[in-house]
């Protein structure tokens, strides 16, 4: 079987490449090779702001050849890096081609993956300076979801999550604020890692991202496993970023059974919702009833601190934290953001110190309320998103649609969880739906097992390859 | 000798009454009447906001006596509390006595105190909102130290260690955010527990302190056992209180042997600064030979971040966090606040909501840049204050002096580090000077054996017990 590996189709999941690589029946050149096809056969797909060039990788690829495979499980295997990311040798945009510059250097995490032996296909789109959870506020053209041309990809990782899903490379690193590691994972069919701020060190984010204090660097990738892989290779302190935490070295991301009976919470009564999207609405009863048969007992929580925080996020005075970075940005190339972007922007100036504080108050007063929650459940499982939209609703109501998209995503990183988006099933036309396993700080590896056991028992291929039959 | 213990000059430290209580040559309602006659000799020191009707605390003692002693340590032994804490059936007045309210309930932390049968003689004195390192900036009358007149008592809980030091009670009860529970400590030669953020609750103090984010209670006691029992009673998570944490419950504050060989920190170079007094100077100095002695390694750490830090608390938009509770007050009860004071809450306003944001990045960055330092060392030592001022001075010179007194104080509770200051000696002139032992969060119990082996190798008396024979 192994030596069935199609270039055309063949999976590019770390596992499956491993053992083709050490089996000696395939090579990272040749994976490249496939690739580049690939991404040609796709057209212009809006996934890339920079390839790297063929022979380049290629290149990096016999190099890697002609020592051999080492024992790092991401030696060969091709991967993409959103654009907010540095790589040296790459341009770095942030999607807005005037603020195009070519880094020298990279973060820890970046370069962990450099010294791993994987290969850097190039930079892809995203939602201009990660503003956004759509996917069409770039320049460079909006991606759609691999499932429908007319749909969102889902932001701000846009590029990442079509990339991976389509079977172009292996995994994508990108970064979440408010849920751009996630979501782009719902609207493409597979798996998106969104560690506990502090472990994933935000050093190769350029300028740190827009929610310093709190986002986080993500991986998508096909699996669970594949998640994990990643993210344990480029986890860990960092002393050169303010924000990366110590506790990062004492974790353990794996994947392990979970157990035979565990307590699952969902939002109580009024908080679920999915603004009219009954096929999503039954996709999570389905996950639901899943999770019930695996052995969880559900425990319906007190949604309340989880939305006051979701809406403190943009609706408080957070966003001048982004308007640290920002404001300079606006004040020199105005003429060149997105509009949507630009108006977004320029909301984040009427705030004072003393709002800041309120708020860290009362985000911490939030948390406390959740305590009783998560002592009372193992996991809370959340759907990923309320619903999917078209481009063309998204370009009607910029704002309003992008915030319903949150709901489930923007109080993550505020209160510090961790969590892992999986998988959940099509609707009837066809488009994915996703759910979110969540836990408090550190609790990675739970979110992980619990993600994998779950994507499992879908029993969904991943990606593009998961398009269903009808 | 326990038949010996005298009404006038027997000690109040928890071991000792515990003891005699337990022997049965010594109760309650004895102590309480030698504390009120002690109290009745001393005067008008100055000490007392609110102290209680004598007969009502012999009452309670009765009440405990009657029904004989139980296992807990604090069971009969008097206390003191700073007047922002609230304790059932008195007045709390901040030192402001145009607010005076009478609560009903109080916090988690004096709730345990009540609890454990230890017996509350009142309220006391404190610069006025709790800030000041000085103990002048109130209505009530300036304490001094015990070891003379002219001279300052510290602040901001001047009354909590006087209190303790005058031999009044066994233990106060105060709270620290800037220093507070520490300088009175140096200046009247006793020991002051300032536990990690979030091991005591602040739900006792009266709006949860003016640095709410980062403030602690803290206990003043003879020693550092006493200060650890006191602590240990107090402390643990607490559910209604936002910025307790869950760490709390898995501290086991105790005090251990410290290892026959350990490093020490102490500021390098130009940043051990004395201001002009060479008596602190030569006392710290025999502090770092006597820690030598004991089989210390002085480790000369770089101290930029912790300055930098310091000068961050009260130089940036940090006090913006305290004009969330104080702007209504200062315009409530502008006329009636001290001059010092008004002048001190009036600078907080011109802050926006990025400065706080850029200061926030500011010290995670200065943290990480001690990180390398902790993971040198054991603890830092560094003198609790510079020097000591007279009241004359400090009235003269209100603003610039007491900020000089916080260099070794003010960064703690804004790195979220622990720290136990005890007594280290006597200037020639007989006025006391103190050292802090500090350590990152969490690590209480380590800065309380060092604290604890350290005054035990000084030889000290505590208090005014321990005043210099010349």
């Amino acid at each position: 079987m192994t030596a069935t590996w199609s270039p055309e189709t063949g999976s590019l999941d770390i596992t499956t490449l491993g053992r083709l690589y050490r089996d000696g029946s395939l090579t990272p050149s040749a994976v490249v090779e496939a690739c580049y096809r690939r991404i040609a056969a796709r057209g212009d797909d809006h996934v890339w702001i920079h390839l790297a060039p063929r022979e380049t990788v290629l290149a990096q690829a016999k190099a890697l050849e002609a020592k051999g495979p080492t024992d790092d499980p991401l030696w060969g295997i091709p991967y993409s890096v959103k654009d907010c990311n540095d790589v040296p040798g790459m341009p770095t945009t942030n999607a807005l081609p005037e603020m195009e510059y070519w880094p020298e250097t990279t973060g820890q995490a970046i370069s962990r993956l450099i010294e791993s032996g994987a290969l850097c296909l190039g930079k892809v789109n995203m939602d201009q300076f990660g503003i956004g959870l759509v996917g069409v506020r770039t320049p460079y053209g909006a991606c759609s979801s691999v499932f429908g041309e007319a749909f969102i990809s889902g932001g701000s990782s846009s590029g990442s999550g079509v990339s991976v899903a389509a079977g172009l490379v292996s995994f994508s690193i990108a970064n979440d604020a408010a849920g751009s590691g996630r979501v782009p994972a719902a609207f493409n069919n597979i798996v998106g890692l969104k560690p506990t701020p502090g472990f994933i060190s935000n050093s190769s984010v350029s300028g740190g991202g827009s929610l310093k204090s709190a986002e986080t660097m993500t991986v998508f990738a096909l699996t669970t496993g594949d998640a994990v892989t990643v993210g344990r290779r480029m986890g860990g302190y960092d002393p050169t970023y303010e924000f990366s935490k110590p506790e990062a070295d004492a974790v353990d991301l794996a994947i392990a059974p979970i157990p035979p009976r565990f307590r699952f919470g969902v939002p109580a009564g009024a908080a679920l919702r999915f603004f009219g999207d009954v096929e999503a609405e039954k996709l999570f009863a389905a996950a639901v009833a899943r999770l019930e048969a695996m052995g969880g007992t559900k425990v319906e929580v007190d949604f309340t601190p989880f939305e006051e925080t979701q809406k403190l996020l943009y609706g408080g005075p957070f966003i001048a934290e982004r308007a640290i970075a920002m404001d300079k940005v606006v004040a020199e190339h105005r003429d060149h953001i997105h509009p949507v972007t630009l108006s977004i922007l320029e909301t984040s100036s009427d705030h004072t110190a003393k709002d800041v504080f309120a708020a860290i108050h009362k985000v911490a007063a939030l948390k406390r309320d959740t305590r009783a929650t998560w002592a009372d459940i193992d996991v809370l499982v959340v759907p990923t998103t309320p619903t999917i939209y078209t481009k063309a609703e998204i370009l009607a109501d910029p704002i309003r649609l992008n915030a319903q998209l949150g709901i489930y995503t923007n109080f993550v990183n505020l209160m510090g969880l961790c969590g892992m988006a999986v998988p959940n099933g099509f609707r009837p036309d066809g488009m994915p739906q996703g759910i979110t396993f969540l836990a408090p700080s550190w609790q990675d590896a739970k979110v992980a097992s619990y993600g994998a056991a779950y994507h499992a028992a879908t029993g969904l291929t991943p990606g593009a390859a998961g398009r269903p039959s009808a």
